[in-house]
């Protein structure tokens, strides 16, 4: 990890950079996939999924035996965990559910929104050596609290062209049926068309490698929407005297450990603090699984050292991170001061890990800076919020001749009228 | 406007495709204008305002002088008009300020949201023949109420070299005072990229033509997001014998004046009332200057009668319109059975032009269906949500294990160690 000390303020954007991600262009390879699966449907998905996956499906639906068969083979442990988990995402989700307030903006208009679930949403969880059924719960329980219609799940095969029991049996678990054994820019080509027995969607949500990230920005040309442009995983952490550089290093090495392409980033006001977390990462690292992809990932990495905490945060803010631990002294009083942030974990005991298994909070979150326009995945994803108004003759009689004027001055001699014969017969009447 | 007579089911979709708009390839263009202002800078930009507005310009930041000039030169009556709308569109959108709920998911975990301002965002209003000042006070006042720091106006400038009066004024009467003379691909281009007077933000909205379309899309690459996509504007109006011939009619030709390729539909239970109202519209159409445009769009439009109003309320669903008007009896009874519609208008004197201009509610709506998978813009469209979570040590150790369960089942150690490090350590206190 790379230490900078007191960087001036001029320099801090390029600092602040991500490192440049190489984009293979993968326009090609997406359009013609995409043109296969519409076309061909089901024939062209077993066809990519023979050449990305090496496994021959023909039926993509999973069946109901094949997940029931996947529950037995969770262990009860793994099942209570994960209950404990559905639980607290459930209960942060559900209150964001917002009830409609009707205001009366003049006498007799009134204007009020309602929310609607989307009525199909895709969910992508990717397959492969991580089998993140965690997602499962963080995408799967906004729709169903929502109430979307049709919830479509779709995951790669692994070797054996079966979806990991986990998946499946979280899946089940919160209600989601229609499970479809397909990854890859097929899944998502299917998604956007439909085939014979995969719904086409009108949103799809879901982390994904650079295919598919390119896959479902291309479903952009066809209506559809998506959940975030999506970019390599990264965590921010402010740290302070206060904090415990055992618990700083293992936070920076669970980010590290997502990719090769993840990065963290430490800020301290203190050197000591900075050298002491940097130890304990040499202590803790070797005894990691996936150290080598955490070691390349820190490469990536920096460490900071500012003036003081509020430059930490300054500095925090610019760079937008996707995840920010406030590892310091009454971290609560910082939280005025974040601007741009995912989600952001208070003092030493909130690990993001908590975060992305069970704390409640949604793991889906805006990377690569985007948390400076884009918020994380919530319930809000997955409704459109539709507005109303009711306007009575005596409201008409209030602001219509105000639209008269605006419409006359814009030029939009029609939209004048349709309030001018309103008026007029209101006139008659009272006449 | 074709008449379509009880349609079976299985043709509904092919009813409810929108006209296909020939894409002209503008990538080329849109690129080449992007690179060069992100070289060049203003240069490029007079360069192109040259080419396209065929007015010379090197000072893009409008005068504090011409803003004060400018609003000399608004009548008082347009000015009122201006304020009523302000208040209404102010009422309805202050309602949709949220406050923070704190939520506790589990004993010592407290998981919330909280709102941030977008911190600098784009506001583009066409120039040209109608001076679309409404939109300014569609798209400044939420950004105003949700306390973006930077709002930067973007407008072409006329023959004159100068932007019209009525958008000046809007733009200075709501706060808005960093207003830029330049439009089209340059000016989307200026906003993405910042120049040596107009600085970069993060977030575009606002309406324009196809080049001012492809240009807000393409400026997604560079790490920018935009309020919504963009296509022509879009009325459906449902209507049985409580009617009132003459308002429908005003209201399809209100629609319809907007651009040839507007698209209006009316839906009833009752041939008689389709025909009462093509009549009426027989009657008005030639009275409107814009006569040719509605004409025109006219063309693209239908009517189509059905069994019932339940009938109308399903199409009109899978339509999903930028507006829906229900000129029908007891309308506030079909709110629960409207599923995609961008904005809704109850009873006989609810015209859409009382939600263009001044009702209170946001006139930038979901087009092209993609009222099925987006709202319109709203304060939330100013604003990202953080989450933050704050876990005591009583909290890790009630979630704790349920995380080092999950995270070792997706593989990921080291996120199961970020929380084993602090389990051992409480453990150690207590001993």
């Amino acid at each position: 990890m790379k230490i900078i000390k007191n960087p001036e303020k001029l320099g801090w954007n390029l600092i602040a950079e991500r490192p440049k991600i190489e984009k293979e262009n993968l326009s090609k390879l997406v359009s013609n996939i995409f043109y296969e699966v519409e076309n061909e449907g089901e024939i062209a998905l077993s066809k990519y999924t023979f050449i990305y996956d090496h496994v021959h499906v023909n039926d993509f639906l999973v069946s109901k035996q094949e997940i029931e068969n996947a529950s037995n083979s969770v262990s009860s442990e793994l099942k209570e965990a994960i209950e404990i988990a559905k639980n607290n995402i459930e209960k942060f989700h559900k209150s964001q559910i917002d009830t409609s307030k009707k205001i009366k903006t003049s006498k007799g208009v009134t204007c009020w929104r309602e929310n609607r679930a989307i009525e199909k949403v895709g969910i992508y969880i990717p397959g492969g050596t991580a089998p993140l059924f965690s997602t499962v719960l963080m995408l799967g329980i906004p729709a169903k609290i929502a109430g979307c219609n049709e919830i479509i799940l779709c995951s790669a095969p692994d070797k054996n062209g079966q979806i990991n029991p986990a998946i499946l049996y979280t899946a089940n678990l919160i209600g989601i049926s229609s499970i479809f054994i397909v990854g890859g820019i097929q899944a998502i080509a299917a998604l956007t068309f439909g085939t014979k027995s995969i719904p086409k969607v009108f949103k799809i949500f879901g982390p994904g490698n650079q295919y598919v990230t390119a896959a479902k920005q291309y479903s952009l040309n066809f209506g559809l929407a998506i959940d975030m442009p999506a970019g390599p995983s990264e965590l921010l952490i402010i740290a302070d005297s206060s904090s415990i550089p055992k618990f700083i290093a293992a936070d920076l090495l669970s980010q590290a450990e997502h990719g090769l392409d993840s990065q963290v980033i430490l800020l301290s006001d203190s050197e000591k603090v900075i050298k002491d977390i940097l130890t304990e990462i040499e202590i803790q690292l070797p005894l990691l699984p996936r150290k080598e992809i955490a070691l390349a990932a820190l490469k990536n990495s920096k460490s900071i050292i500012f003036e003081n905490i509020s430059e930490c945060l300054e500095f925090s803010n610019l760079y937008a991170p996707e995840h920010l631990i406030l590892a310091v002294r009454k971290s609560e009083k910082l939280v005025k001061g974040i601007v741009n942030a995912g989600s952001v974990f208070l003092g030493n005991y909130s690990c993001e890990s908590a975060g992305d298994y069970a704390s409640g909070t949604n793991h889906t979150l805006p990377t690569n800076g985007y948390a400076k326009n884009y918020s994380g995945v919530a319930l809000d994803s997955f409704v459109k919020k539709i507005t109303f108004q009711k306007i009575t003759k005596k409201g008409i009689k209030k602001i219509g001749p105000a639209i008269e004027l605006m419409a006359e001055a814009e030029g939009l001699f029609a939209h004048k009228n349709a309030v001018s014969v309103r008026l007029k017969s209101i006139i008659k009447l009272v006449e």
